[in-house]
């Protein structure tokens, strides 16, 4: 098994050493052939991922996590167009930036490059198979995935049409490699293949990051999980502030920009509490809230309808991933601070003010990938940043912060030249 | 212990949080301050400096071990004038860039931010506690440093110099931390004490680097091992290569961007190997050869005075830190970059040629920190780069590589504003 996974490594760095030197034209030419191939293969696919989702129904898996795993035929075709949309985003393999002439003789670059290799280790979402092959080869990158064991006959079908269009149009197949093989041991040997493999990905809850880290002697990049706070200060716009803190909550309550804990600054809690409340309640939202809140929110004349639960401990510092929101009372803008401080867990956060110095204070002071002013934190996104694509949201601070676009898959290399130059 | 790094650790985190709101002007008073406390505490540091050594040398310390444990007047001296120094650089903590208007509405950039808490692992060197504290300092960071146990007392004489004058300016004492428990154990928890570290840098030795690696869930960055290749290309002006290559090798062997394997180009061989070896035997440069530079450099004239030995395979890939020099003669560039590819630690490696496409490719293909043309690998260095400090040099490829300075000590944030926009 270990010998098995040194070839793959092996074959992996040397299939990355082909792709970092592609033209872009050749790697566009790839996606088109992996896409054209997914549109084709649609029936080996779809049977794949039929035996999955039985053996998951048999085992008892929920419905949620069934929707995750199942392709159709509508999935494949955007899976394909978004792999078509690939092939027309600039390449940023080569730029040459930050070019000086030193004083010592030396003219001086750096030069974006790829990684070389990277892992990504995934759950129950087959479709990342092609987005992660797709976004690595656009960037010149090999890839060794490991999707979840539950969906490995749907990753084996996508891995091999993927391989042949590479094939097809003559890139070397090991450029992008699964592991199938569910041995979890395998994962926990791929975590520390650092001869070969520049950084892992992981795609997943918080476990899997936390397995990552704990065996990894492969650079890990960790995210995902957003506990994501919004903080309504005094000065702020209250009649705007509804429907934004509601698009923060509501849009998509699974995903990890959704809105967690709601801060409100003491003065204005009776004034926009009750709205907030109405118009959260309407869409299901269950509210758990701290004394001050409850006391504002339990005597209004509408609060009956209103699903108040009084929050405990550990409604705060938590990704509810559903219609919950914890609410809590602030005096001012310090303790929104230290609350954030306490509980932020580095993902997405921001403020609704109308005063400039508070804002400032904000962006300044508040420690995340993201940080927003009067705007929902459901922005923290790869399409919405411009980015094209995206492979992970990281919360850790080295290399990247936030959505992880084409550019987040690439390194640089310093680049100097003189005229036989040697050090005085 | 594990209760007492804790602490060492949210104290860390806490005093990040303030240090990395200062203006440059508070840093810079700070560092001035360290920089006169270290002239009016000679006596205390050598005292405690001599202590180790006294320990050291009865434990049978070798003489250049014992040069780089030594702090001598001068030496304070120096220290405090390169933390003087640092005062004068621009910060790079809050510039704004990257700035864009999106079409969804979103003002968007991003911001320099310090990373938050540094840790610090380092070896022999005494000087390092206040190259680092510094530094970190200048770019609004937290550092936990843990030197050797052989400079324990000298480590901890120039903390206390560095917190008391932190104390004098008003800044929080939590900012500088060195731990001087000798417990190994306690290198591991730091290792893994995520919660509070965002960054750790070793500074020594491949088996500090490794024992790093293997024991972190902490980010590391890795690097200061490096095997240095020069490729000396077929169009190469062979007169103005000889000096290069005696500087690549001679100027200061001990530091790791020094030459370690001189590769050749086969036409020029018998014409450049025998001036090279004249050059370097000179300065009692041993010479490890492969069998055709062997065959080159024997039947010379003068070769009988110089020190010629025949390469052993470990003489490839090998970092001497000695006045040692491996050569192989190579039939073509594809032959040197195969043997970079197999060999090279990812430090430095460089090219010597006439021949702009020759050049390209080397620069292109070669998979490095820093890549030089016809320029000693010697100058792979922070001081050359123009970065006035430098921490390490890197070697792997996540957020930074080769000399890292003080924007390397820094990470960003997005910082995105709207009309209290909500997504669509």
């Amino acid at each position: 098994m270990k010998l098995e996974l040194e070839l793959i490594g092996q074959q992996a760095r040397q299939a990355a050493r082909y792709l970092g030197l592609l033209s872009t034209e050749a790697k566009n030419e790839a996606l088109l052939a992996i896409a054209d191939a997914l549109e084709d293969a649609h029936e080996p696919i779809l049977a794949a991922n039929a035996a999955d989702l039985a053996a998951a129904r048999a085992a008892g898996t929920s419905a949620a996590l069934l929707d995750r795993m199942l392709l159709t035929p509508a999935r494949l075709t955007a899976i394909a167009e978004d792999t078509r949309r690939l092939a027309v985003l600039p390449d940023p393999v080569g730029r040459r930036y930050d070019e000086q002439h030193m004083t010592n003789g030396l003219t001086l670059g750096k030069q974006r490059v790829p990684f070389g290799v990277i892992g990504v280790i995934y759950e129950a979402r087959p479709n990342v198979t092609v987005d992660i092959a797709a976004i690595c080869l656009k960037t010149g990158n090999a890839t060794i995935m490991r999707g979840g064991s539950d969906i490995a006959h749907s990753v084996g079908a996508l891995t091999t049409v993927i391989t042949s269009a590479l094939e097809r149009v003559g890139l070397p197949t090991a450029a992008v490699q699964s592991l199938t093989d569910p041995d979890r041991d395998l994962v926990r040997a791929l975590l520390r293949l650092d001869r070969y493999v520049d950084m892992i990905i992981p795609r997943g809850g918080a476990g899997l990051h936390r397995f990552c880290l704990e065996n990894a002697t492969v650079p890990v990049i960790t995210g995902g999980i957003g506990v994501v706070h919004l903080f309504v200060e005094a000065s702020a716009d209250l009649e705007r502030a509804v429907p934004l803190i509601h698009n923060a909550k509501v849009q998509r309550p699974s995903v990890c920009n959704a809105l967690d804990t709601l801060l409100v600054q003491r003065s204005i809690a009776p004034a926009l509490l009750p709205r907030v409340a109405a118009s959260l309640c309407a869409d299901g939202v269950e509210l758990r809230c701290d004394p001050a809140s409850l006391a504002i929110l339990t005597p209004h004349p509408d609060a009956p309808v209103w699903p108040l639960v009084p929050a405990e401990a550990g409604d705060f510092g938590t990704e509810f991933v559903d219609l919950i929101l914890s609410i809590k009372v602030v005096e001012d803008i310090d303790a929104a601070l230290q609350h954030i401080h306490t509980y932020s867990s580095g993902h997405t956060e921001a403020i609704l003010t109308e005063d400039a110095a508070m804002a400032k204070r904000f962006t300044d002071e508040v420690d995340a990938g993201a940080v927003f002013v009067n705007a929902s934190t459901r922005f923290n996104d790869g399409g919405q940043f411009g980015l094209g694509a995206e492979v992970a949201v990281s919360t850790q601070k080295l290399h990247w912060r936030g959505p992880m676009g084409l550019e987040a898959l690439t390194t640089f290399k310093w680049v100097g030249s003189g005229d036989y130059l040697s050090r005085d």
